[in-house]
């Protein structure tokens, strides 16, 4: 028996991912397809890539559209998702690839968004200590950001291991399809190919306070997060490189051994997770359109520094593959299903 | 019962593609996977996105190595199909991606190789007339050169139904991936990037007659193609830029109801061919990692030709995705079967 | 004596690059700076690129504000120039890089544009015969549109000796810059990031009327553009594909050497124009930043066609060197004064 | 009166700049070009940019060749000037662009190249503390490395004013023009583009002894640097993101009014360095092909961290550009002599 699903926001990028993955899922039956101002068109008209989809047509979006169906995907711009959320029932899967549900603390809610807190729903990141159970059985999911996924998975097996100190370094870069579709003239491909900038330097980027609760968590104390989220001239993909000091316990010289077992023993049953060898570095372009997070790690003896690095797809691992997945655990299906694992190179 | 395929040349870009595909094609198991230099290394550490594969070990090539399977895939150097293929038995079924036996005159083969000619095979385009049946059952595959894919998939439908004279001016753009993976210096990413250069200027490109062969079949007489590739900077897709002049009975204005109806006509039962909507223009980042190729006709009443664009992804359509195909028809399996419709966009 | 200019649309792609250009001439001193939406914005906060003169502040476009310079550049959207450089007298250069002026025939720029056809300035390529001449002491000039500046210059030596037939056939590539700064979502970098898509198919581009009155001032007779733009995805640059038939008195074999001299004479004293030695071909990358064009041709013997190629940076040689070689021409200055003729690169 | 210049290494990446911007420079002329592999071709066939010099002859490297001019560019691989120079006397300035003369301490030399250190010599970044005086009619200067170049840029005001910790976290990402024109597999455009990875992660990159030894000089006190560079996909530019707790009497909420003072003050006459103003970023698109550095700096109250952020082109202000400048300081020209200050932007 299939299950129907609805997605709101399928015109833009993280919806048109999700429809996808979504076409190729062997458990789902795509349902209605809500948009805002394409409604009307059809799907091939906003999302060309879309073929098998091409002649469905978008509708407006509306709880009474989404009603009906088993699954929703909300990818809809933060601080929309409350309303529609409330208006489907407790037998809809709910799964929220926005803000609004990620955050557990209402201060560090309003500081960064500004708006009053809409609650807490299980984290849709199944690799995170502990969020596969809340997941499973779940009606709602709170997918994270995509900053959050990769250098969440980058940074976790040290912080749970005590072998770094709490204060993160992150400078992350991420494709342009990030900023989503919202045309900005910054965003055009005249200005960000062959370019390289920062942007929310600082503190400013939202994603910090996400970043800073996974890794308090993960860590068990408070963790501190330099964030520096920098774009760059290339549709998807994120490069996280993040570092913190080692501790004091642990042996900067001939110290990889000991951070690598950590490593291996925090992944070895996680199939989306790849450490790489020794000497492979992740890259985005080898994670291209794929739910799989490439991870490496350094240890530099002369600054006593960890070095974590991850790769992922900003749209795939990090949004809407992330969202399927967590679908996947919620529903009690194979993790994997449907989710590619081989990247689409060179 | 599913069959086992070896693939030679995995650690090039089109064996490397042949791989994603085939790990998620439901009736093959992947055998041997030979390489020539990389023979020794692992899998990931040359294709570092197959990370479904990561752990197979690369084989040093030969019919040894390769017996022994239901399907070969060879993705090799020109000229280096027709020792291994002789070895091969008739019950294997050979799918070779190489211009070895794609053309018909030993003579054109001659003049654009250089080397003896070693035959030809049962053609790999199954949207070409008559391809389809040829080759149903068949144990010997030539899968088409990348450019005259798409340009034969643009252009046969006006030459098939006699709409164009038969002189044919060609402007392709293609990305990088199609100068395969041999370093050059002009292949260089700061070479690449920012800059588009054309190769093999007046009608010394290889696959100039491979264009020739094809749409003279298609038409019926010969047919003389002006055919210009330019280096795009991009890693894959192929924009083929197609132009003909009408012949005399078809009408330059309102022409193009009457072009429409031939193209819709013609690719009206293809899976994998999408002739847009009016107002829509093929783009390669639309069919990127997919087997998908776009179509759009236009007529210019004033020059009086008729111009027809596709796009493909010259690794999947273009190549793998081609070879993949041809093999289901030959094996009688269904033929879309492990093969992705939707692009990875943006 | 330095001669005082003055910026319309300095905001903009072409403004910027005029200014780039003008802050490096030793003939000028820069003074009103002039926008639109961004007037009030200090020229760093607009054109971060143009540190020598971040500080200046541009001021609202009115024929007031650019009144009393000696020299006014317009780079404005089609249509506003008319009306302004009306009210600049004519003891003022004016130079206008947008289509106005360009067309002699009102019927076809009516055709294209819709309005009022405004008038007819002298043409700002001084290497197409005969203009230089009309340059010399003008006080108004229309500077070519860039797919023009590039194809005449492919094409006019062919033509003007009468080699090939004409009926030309066109592709060409452009950068996104081309297309403004005006956000456009298909012009996000998002989508055009290893995307190439075709546009104005079927002689629908702007710039089309503009090649045939070139080629066929250039002819002495009729010639019809088969014109195929496409977006390519790098920020500058235009790879122009030219093709025609070959008279019948030209040799096929062997036509190269007969076609080599005529393009050698034509361009033997245009600093500007390089025609690349034998076997090397254009690239929009060796011309980034510069005002050269780099010319290359070659005969296909089995086609009968001359193919013609041409690379220019499209701000530059395209819009905004070209404008300044013009000024020089205008003025009586060196025609070289401030331009560079290297390329930046890789 | 002109001098006369060589240029050895003038088939590279960083050759052909160099040769660029002396080829507007108005002190200088240039002589002999020396090449190793391309030696007798022309540099039109290797660096087709240089327009201006296409029909120049490469010849063979030698101290006979070099010999007798003024000036000596080196562009050569490391462990290559130190011989060279020996041989040419104290009467020519020696300008190395290479690693070899650029290291104080031999046993770092050793450690970091394998090899005898060579010795040292005046460093060519004039904005450093002391080292304009140092280069003031010098005869032999070491051009800086591209990332010392802008992580020194960025962080030198807050150490030498003791706002920081000397502990010092460097992300940095690189167009591939960095890793010089020698083709790997790795740096092919089809790996590139749309990917971003790391290399030389845990302290393993040569430029760290340099930057280790620059931050430290300027701070007065040890410091450490974790440098982890990134392979970027655009031809040039560096993005150097890099930051450092406050010390204890800073500041974190409204610190950046004193953190801005400090770097107004440190660049109010360095010509190349631009502080943008608050709010605006830099990008290594504002500054391709420019001498200019762009700047800006960020308090992080929450992780009490001072963000610096610079970007440069690496082969203008990271290498030709700075060796220029340091020339020109060296013999006593205006300092900014032959250098653009304004960015090739969009």
């Amino acid at each position: 028996m299939t299950l129907r699903v609805a997605v709101a926001g399928a015109s833009g990028y993280a919806g048109g991912e999700i429809l996808r993955l979504l076409a190729s899922h062997p458990g789902v039956d795509i349902g209605v397809l809500a948009a805002h101002s394409s409604a009307g068109l059809t799907l091939g008209q906003v999302q060309p890539q879309l073929t098998s989809l091409a002649g469905r047509t978008l509708t407006e979006t509306s709880a009474a559209a989404l009603g009906g169906h088993d699954i929703v995907f909300l990818a809809l711009p933060h601080g929309q998702s409350g309303a529609l959320a409330r208006e489907l029932g407790d037998d809809t899967l709910v799964i929220d690839c926005g803000a609004d549900f990620r955050l557990r603390d209402p201060v560090e809610w309003k500081r960064f968004y500004g708006t009053e807190h809409a609650g807490t729903w299980p984290y849709g990141l199944p690799e995170m200590p502990g969020a596969r159970d809340e997941l499973k059985g779940a009606n709602r999911v709170a997918v994270p950001g995509c900053y959050p996924t990769a250098v969440t998975l980058a940074l976790s097996p040290a912080h749970a291991a005590r072998l770094v100190e709490p204060e993160v370094v992150v400078v992350a870069a991420s494709g342009t399809s990030g900023a989503g579709r919202r045309a900005g003239p910054h965003l055009l491909g005249s200005e960000v190919m062959g370019s390289m900038t920062p942007y929310g330097v600082g503190g400013g980027h939202r994603h910090t306070p996400e970043l800073v609760q996974n890794l308090s968590l993960v860590a068990g104390e408070p963790v501190t997060v330099s964030f520096t989220p920098t774009l760059a001239p290339m549709p998807r993909g994120i490069l996280a490189t993040c570092s913190a000091r080692l501790r004091p316990h642990v042996a900067a010289d001939g110290g990889l051994d000991e951070v690598r077992e950590v490593f291996e023993a925090a992944y070895a049953d996680e199939p989306f997770v790849r450490l790489l060898p020794r000497g492979q570095w992740p890259s985005t372009g080898a994670v291209l359109g794929s739910n799989t997070v490439q991870v490496q790690v350094a240890v530099d003896p002369a600054a006593r520094r960890l070095v974590c690095v991850s790769a992922i797809d900003n749209l795939t691992k990090g949004t809407a593959g992330g969202a399927v997945q967590s679908m996947n655990v919620a529903l009690g299906l194979p993790e994997g299903l449907g989710l590619p694992m081989n990247g689409v190179a060179p």
